[in-house]
């Protein structure tokens, strides 16, 4: 079976899925939508789909999935609108900024037998991947803490701050996804720590730029997870996952392989400083486990309710920070 | 200008290089030939492009450029062929096994003002093109000393090892490529000691499995390149370029970057293990410089003549494992 | 000036500084001083030095300086009395395990104008005194995230947890007081989770194996502790420093240099197992350093107040487990 | 039994080697001899021995072995001396410039029945020893190729090139015992390519300072050996042995073990820029297994014929340098 999609959004997410898609083995691209004719006639030039509305996708009878990049606002919205129309759904984290919606879409979702499998991304990438398979293989025996350092380049501008809902929820939301699928245990208690380091106008806005976050789980495993706005170095993405019989631990990406040695000492390339140069890989190994999914009526390998519980964490965190204090999950939930 | 593209072969690098022309921004496949009709098959699945015979190819107006993936035995008569029938040409190396041949066959490149590009992948790599990069820019200072560690993961049968031309003409052909390139200057003298260490039937067919070779300009600097077809850990290709200022090394790409700690020490994944793999992107990238000389009708990175100086580095070094001295370059050309 | 030294205690580390004092330029080892006559002996015969009582040390006019190396329980009390007998005293950490006792004693010393240096050697390692030496330079701009990855290679014998007062005072002190070091501003807010992993005799004695704290400063900035009593690929002692303008990050030192490869891929050996064999040069270094204090009559470079600071982060860090929630170190000094 | 010690020659050398024998359980150092008063007298400051005359040392019944320091056109004469007065002799390399003295001085040795170890220090660093115990172990299968690679981080000056016998003979040899031992079968046959490439003065007084060199066993394992007298990032030490099941390699020694992190990539320190600091382990080993060898009466670990082998070697590059061929080894000895 050729799984058909339609990919709602033809931002820069938008493109990125939408080459995956072209590329992977079982999908092929039928439409895109986009309310800015520019971007959605790129797409067509690129991979020769047609250009259609939402509402025409919606009642497509060609289309057995669609990719969700459109704005945050209104992901819960389409997901419902999707899931109920017959469509496998895949959407961009976050479902949404509201618990209460994450819930309630869920609950359509399920209550549709809909499919709906929410962009991690990160869980899809080759290294992370070999890390959770050696952690299934046993070669660190039983996990104990997960060591999560997750910086970004450089602070966004102000007005994303705004619309992304701040560091947690936009930010650290993929770490909190990271550790809970490498811990293999759900985290029950979040103390979070958060500061504005790097840029007084994002500290105005209410939110920080520097974060340390200690998770548990009922037995008392843990994960921190480190996070800044800004690293001069490059995009900084490592994963260290301590067990009773040793470490696994996913190293940076430099821009390249290369070494240069001086009377200075030795020198290598920053790290790859974008998201999407980084996680190339990633993208398009979580489409084609969509894809996968899809073509076989299996589970997603994440859900709805991974999107959830992230989100959950991001709202336990804030509610840390604000309070002083270790947060029980359940508190917020 | 877009570029259009037929691929002569359509084996195990034509495929390669097929996806290469699909891929890159000014390059379309037109046309795919092969005698065996399964392989055409796959590549015009693949790509939408027609199947045409080699004739066909030569007369066809909507071709301006021909890659050529048939047996090498071949290479110098299609190279000929369409050069005088207007087509701009990418080979895979060799031009041919004959020295005589390759000048030959230069010599009507030359007379047909035509554009011949020899495949030297290894120059596209991305971490080889910063260290070339890194030279240029004078990071090392004046260079002294190449190292190229090129070492197979395991030899191939027997019955290749005849067609190919021997190690010297097959394998390190792509060494001798690499050392002229970063030495920047012509090799003159060629120094080579060859043993049978992996395979005793190779040596029957009189060619050998381990070798090292040193190179010398008319300066004085030099190249050592270190050969076996086996390495246990996977593809070895390592480059290391001494400068009157500092080193320039390229390191090897394991499967995936990541780490094991055990009580047994710190482990990490073997070598990407196939040359296809180690070298996907400068696949692409050398594929993207021929279409990008032949629309901007400039000179072709890797030339005819450069093919025919690493063809003469192998004879040489062939007359000095005969001979047990070092071999005038001029002595073979 | 030579320093003339006498050590109390002929145990472990009264070994390692008795070693120390014998080959740092500008100190001469006097007596040694144990209850246990083999000890003490050992010493003597190693060193040539006498042994003594440690009510003769304090009345000998030829020693200007002690290494208190005995029990913790007995140092506050050989502080106060070889400062008042007019030596130079260099103690073990900790100066106790009750805070109250910690600032009498510092009171004493201050009161007699005396010299006291607490034994924090791991400021005097020779790669974490390069990374701050590079943060002294501004080779990172404003220093924001410290973390300390510290692991033990495994859990001490439950009776010594009794003793020693804990992780956090015992194990986690060392890098207490490595992150007010490094931090640059004074830590006022303690978090810390704690958990029992490795041994349950550890929980039953009311003390915990496993433990993530953060630490921030009143300016925002933070540092992250990592702290296990096992590590199975040996004794995990990083370091890591993120500010502005960069990352100084000292490694991990191995058993040895030496890499492996084989089909399986790449093995390095394990770390150092054991405080004393990665710590070398720091236990070498401290006294050296204590010694050049001590000649120039100048201020040692950690002191009472070091000593005191670090177990308040101790305390701070005991309560916030107690309490889930972030306690401020004044609370508790 | 203690090795009771004298040392023969007070410079650079002469005074590790004084502070291996002052450290070494099981031997202890008695007497010191320099025609310069000033050195011997350093000596005997530091470690309280005796100044004696070489003459006095001969006949000295308290010294049960020497170490030889002094100039190497004395070393010969002195081995002999030393052997005939029955004493166990360390002489550091070279035995002599000349391949006949060199089997002259070994056949003295012979016929005393004498003990003589020639100081290839190399073989003692910590590392190689991992390394060549790694091979022992059959951890890399049959061994194939060695690669040396060994550079100085500067050239010597112009005097010391004509006594030291030019660089085959003085910095190269290490490099030949070190492949010696590492192929773990004879060498055969030799060629070297030498070049000036670093100082002018060093060409006009007929040596080189940059060399590649290729070893050959009669089984046709085979060595290489890249050399030169500048290295502007430090003391350039590799060794690499690549077997039929696997790769051994030694890494090099930085002046520390941090990273830099900034907006140009990640830095590390320089390598350690000169051989007593790289090799301050080695030494120590060296003299330790000597004095094991000693007091067990067991043969020492490198030999007289380890030193004739070594400049063996030296002399067939020379020769395959002059002549531009491979040269046996039976040629030269």
């Amino acid at each position: 079976m050729t799984v058909r999609f339609a990919i709602l959004g033809a931002g820069r997410i938008g493109k990125v899925h939408a080459g995956a898609v072209a590329s992977v083995p079982g999908a092929t691209l039928i439409a895109i939508a986009d309310p800015m004719p520019a971007a959605a006639e790129a797409i067509k030039a690129a991979y020769g789909c047609d250009i259609r509305s939402i509402d025409a996708i919606e009642a497509s009878a060609d289309v057995d999935a669609v990719v969700i990049c459109t704005p945050t606002d209104t992901h819960a919205d389409l997901i419902e609108r999707f899931v109920r129309a017959g469509k496998a759904v895949f959407c961009e984290k976050p479902v949404d900024l509201s618990l209460a919606r994450v819930k309630e879409c869920i609950a359509t979702v399920e209550a549709a037998k809909g499919t709906l499998m929410v962009g991690f991304n990160r869980r899809f990438d080759p290294d992370f991947m070999a890390v959770k398979a050696a952690i299934d293989a046993g070669k660190v025996g039983k996990v104990e803490m997960v060591t999560i350092t997750s910086r970004d380049p450089g602070a966004p501008p102000p007005d994303y701050i705004t619309r992304s809902g701040g560091m947690f929820r936009d930010m650290t939301i993929h770490d909190f996804d990271i550790a809970r699928w490498l811990l293999g245990e759900e985290v029950t208690e979040v103390f979070a720590s958060a500061s504005v380091l790097v840029d007084t106008r994002i500290g105005e806005l209410g939110d920080f730029d520097s974060a340390n976050v200690i998770l548990r789980t009922a037995s008392g495993t843990q994960a921190i997870i480190t996070n800044t706005r800004r690293a001069a170095y490059g995009y900084d993405q490592r994963i260290e996952v301590l067990g009773s019989d040793g470490l696994a631990a996913a190293e940076n990406h430099g821009e390249n392989r290369i070494t240069l040695a001086d009377k200075d000492g030795f020198h290598t390339a920053p790290l790859l400083n974008f998201f999407m140069s980084r996680y190339t890989a990633a993208y398009a190994n979580e489409i084609a486990a969509f894809v996968a999914a899809v073509a076989e009526g299996a589970p997603t390998p994440t859900t709805g309710h991974d999107g959830l519980m992230a989100l959950a964490l991001a709202e336990a965190a804030l509610k840390s920070v604000a309070e002083g204090r270790m947060v029980k999950v359940s508190e917020v939930l």
